[in-house]
């Protein structure tokens, strides 16, 4: 036996070649049973096809690792192998969790702040497109991509896919219970080329733009496939579980328990606790994301002002993926000004949020990046990775927005404002005080004060000047606003779409 | 006798010297009994000091009047006068009142799209700066002004007024018992001196930006001072009555069943019904206006957006007149764009509503148009005026937004638009798709079709284009975006801030 090694949080893959009569995928169970030291997990395997079968680990631990397999078909059983886990590759931080209620981390305590776009069905296009949507990404500054496993029929999609997820009948639908597994090793190729570009792959299980049947499949058949996609892609540490893109448009086939049961599927299945959200359609129906399954939310709105109240009702770290997209076709949620984007970026930062991207140009080829991919045209990425590298300096705990700090919604309604221990960041928007003073410090100190234009990209050292001498503003007020008066105040250009940062100078 | 006559709509005053014992203020009740054939009315008279009391009407019908005074002091009972009403003025259309539920019109049937501004204390300032005010709106185009009968203590008005409304006891604070007559009569020749220029006077009865007391007057003195108001300014037709701005930070002195007895106070007083609403100062605490003595709805909210609930939730017109100002101190509410003002007004009026102008430039010699006058330094008005051409050009029964037609939400949520009668409107803000179709009519016919530019004020024809193909967007949908497809679309320039006029050719 060779002497096996695989890095920390890489993939391990043990492979088995056997015949087994019949459907492979409908009949066999198989699974890897994994040990380090005493510790011990039990990973679904699945059939690839041509007699292979794979069992995946993604290996959290240095150290030396065993593996024995378990299935009722004698080939697949008592099959054992053993391997030794090394240190994590320069670069790879681990999978994403939940942290500190809010916010997220990687697993070796790196904060990771979503900063994500969307490319429904980027695996879907030519090759020549899949690459060219890599080489965009390389250098775009996103680190996380909205992805579905099944391709897509809507305006601008029109296209078929290069590969169907199941067996085409030959009519125009499919045979459900016949995956096609060339389909699964390329989706799962370039979840793992988005991983070595430190993007996250946001996958969408379900969703409702069909012509294919995809939409239809039977319960059997869609709890099938998600173990089967679970057994799969588990192991690769970028992944992200969204259930479905506008799951509430599928309610008329997948009623509402039929998504609690895919809930616990992915619980059932996935011994890494990927990170499992929900996209919804409607922007008055929001998911429940109190439900214990759901670690993050997940939110089409493009009322970005309500973040707030949402992060407090679900108690759960909160993503905006459709805040309405930058570009120019008739939808609505596609024909947002860039300026508005990045508007509305800084708004869900500051809310305490993390909102996504998405980029709608109409085009003579359809190649539209928000489902196709290929090269970005529009004016928000940028300034959306300008808005990432100044959030990631001094990203700590992650952000508590002033709504929840003070006892005042005022002026915290109008400007965004949050604070990262002991750095408080001010979004203005459309307001342009020639002076600001609340919420600055109580006490002075060595602050540095920058002055962060946020379209044109510039951080410029902010003048210290006098607070505004707080007069009475209305009977019986005894302080300005009703916030207490800061220390000190900071002279601003009068020009919109500012943000302030306030730090102690290190 | 001689023959007296006053023209419909103008101020019939009759004037009665007497000498009577006491402070005839607090002791004195007159009434006069106006007759026309067999309708008669009877409208409190005043005391205008120095021994001369005054009644006054505002004929709404030509012809032959009469009048009888009634009082317990017999010399102001049982006077007669008799005199006729002439024709309106021309450019006189009467009091603005409620018309179709949502919307306002003149008596004369001309409808009213308020599109207003604030001088809060401008009749408080000096001689030249009142002149100068009065020649800055003869310009401006706006037809409200909300402005207050006290004076205002606030920061950037931390100055005298020019004249108390009460007498001074020496000591800083009035003598409320006692009224300076003079400041009375400058309010109403200010009061009519706004009704020559065409613009509706909105009245501030109370407010709490006080140091003087008059916030703290005993509810009996409140009464009596309201009394009073409506019995010298009733007859003026250009009277609106607002009685507070930001009520709810009165309510430490005045509790909420004050502000009942407050309107059926104006209910007992004025027989005109000029329009009576109330103005809050917390953004999630609205006065409920559906209380019977409400006429139209005053609000003070930035998220315009919802403009359209809270015209449904309270059933009446809804005039927003804080939907935050132009300008550039520190106060949140005061330093928003023009460019964000003029995005609000359209968005408002879209949504079902009417919106309202201010101005905070921050001074040296702290004369803000918000609280003082002077002239205009701001971008946003002579938006506003052309929006209100625009709007007063095909005025017929005022405007019902999209949401109210159709059944879907969507895309009206983010698209305003509205119809008023054969013609639609249109308008995009953020969002600037190139071909747009969703709500143009079901049938091709001779429309005219305009862009227009809301910021750059043009109004340039729109190409007429093939509406774009329905794809099914989604499993099991047969409409694009859940609306009936249109005839035709149009083609936009790709640009933000645009509306679009649909109507028939006359």
């Amino acid at each position: 036996m060779p002497d096996l090694t695989v890095a920390r949080y890489d993939v391990f893959e043990h492979t088995i070649t056997a015949k087994v009569d019949g459907n492979p995928y409908l009949d066999v169970e198989f699974w890897g049973v994994f040990k380090h030291a005493n510790r011990t997990i039990r990973v679904p395997g699945f059939y690839d096809g041509e007699g292979v079968f794979k069992v995946r680990l993604m290996p959290d631990i240095e150290g030396e690792w065993s593996l024995t397999t378990e299935s009722d078909v004698a080939a697949l059983n008592d099959q054992t192998a053993n391997f030794t886990v090394t240190a994590a590759r320069q670069g790879v931080h681990g999978p994403v969790s939940v942290r500190n209620k809010f916010h997220f981390g990687y697993a070796d305590g790196t904060p990771y702040l979503p900063f994500g776009t969307t490319c429904y069905v980027w695996t879907h296009q030519t090759q020549e497109l899949q690459a060219q949507t890599l080489k965009t990404l390389e250098t775009a500054g996103f680190n996380k991509m909205r992805m579905c496993v099944f391709p897509k029929h809507y305006p601008y999609n029109e296209n078929e896919p290069e590969l169907h997820v199941y067996e085409s009948k030959g009519d125009g639908t499919q045979d459900f219970d016949k995956p096609v597994f060339d389909a699964f090793r390329h989706f799962e190729k370039q979840v793992a080329a988005l991983g070595d570009l430190g993007i996250e792959a946001d996958i969408i299980i379900f969703h409702p733009y069909d012509r294919w049947g995809y939409a239809d499949m039977s319960p059997e058949q869609d709890y099938r496939y998600l173990r089967y996609l679970v057994a799969r892609l588990a192991a690769y540490r970028n992944v992200w579980w969204s259930l479905a893109n506008e799951y509430d448009f599928l309610l008329n086939t997948k009623p509402m328990e039929m998504w609690d049961r895919f809930f616990q599927i992915l619980e059932e299945n996935d011994p890494y606790r990927h990170l499992k959200s929900i996209h919804q359609g409607n922007p008055e129906l929001l998911y429940n994301h109190r439900r214990p399954w759901v670690d993050h939310v997940c939110i089409q709105h493009p009322d970005v002002q309500r973040t707030v109240n949402w992060r407090t009702d679900f108690g759960k770290p909160l993503v905006n993926d459709e805040l309405q997209y930058e570009g120019d076709i008739i939808q609505t949620w596609g024909n947002i000004t860039a300026e508005e984007v990045v508007h509305r970026f800084w708004l869900t930062m500051l809310k305490g949020g993390y909102a996504g991207h998405g980029e709608t140009y109409s085009r003579e080829d359809d190649v539209l990046w928000w489902a196709k991919g290929g090269v970005l045209h529009g004016q928000s990425p940028k300034r959306i990775a300008f808005m990432r590298e100044i959030f990631e300096e001094d990203a700590k705990n992650g952000l508590t927005p002033f709504e929840e700090i003070y006892h005042s919604g005022y002026p915290w309604s109008s400007i965004a404002a949050a604070r990262d221990g002991e750095v408080s960041y001010f979004y203005f928007g459309a307001h342009r005080p020639v002076i600001w003073s609340t919420g600055l410090p109580l006490e002075d100190g060595d602050y540095e004060l920058d002055i962060i234009d946020t379209w044109n990209m510039t951080i410029t050292p902010a003048k210290k000047v006098a607070a505004p001498v707080s007069v009475p503003t209305r009977h019986g007020d005894v302080v300005r606003g009703g916030e207490p008066d800061a220390a000190f105040g900071v002279e601003l250009p009068g020009k919109p779409n500012l943000a302030l940062r306030v730090r102690l100078r290190r």
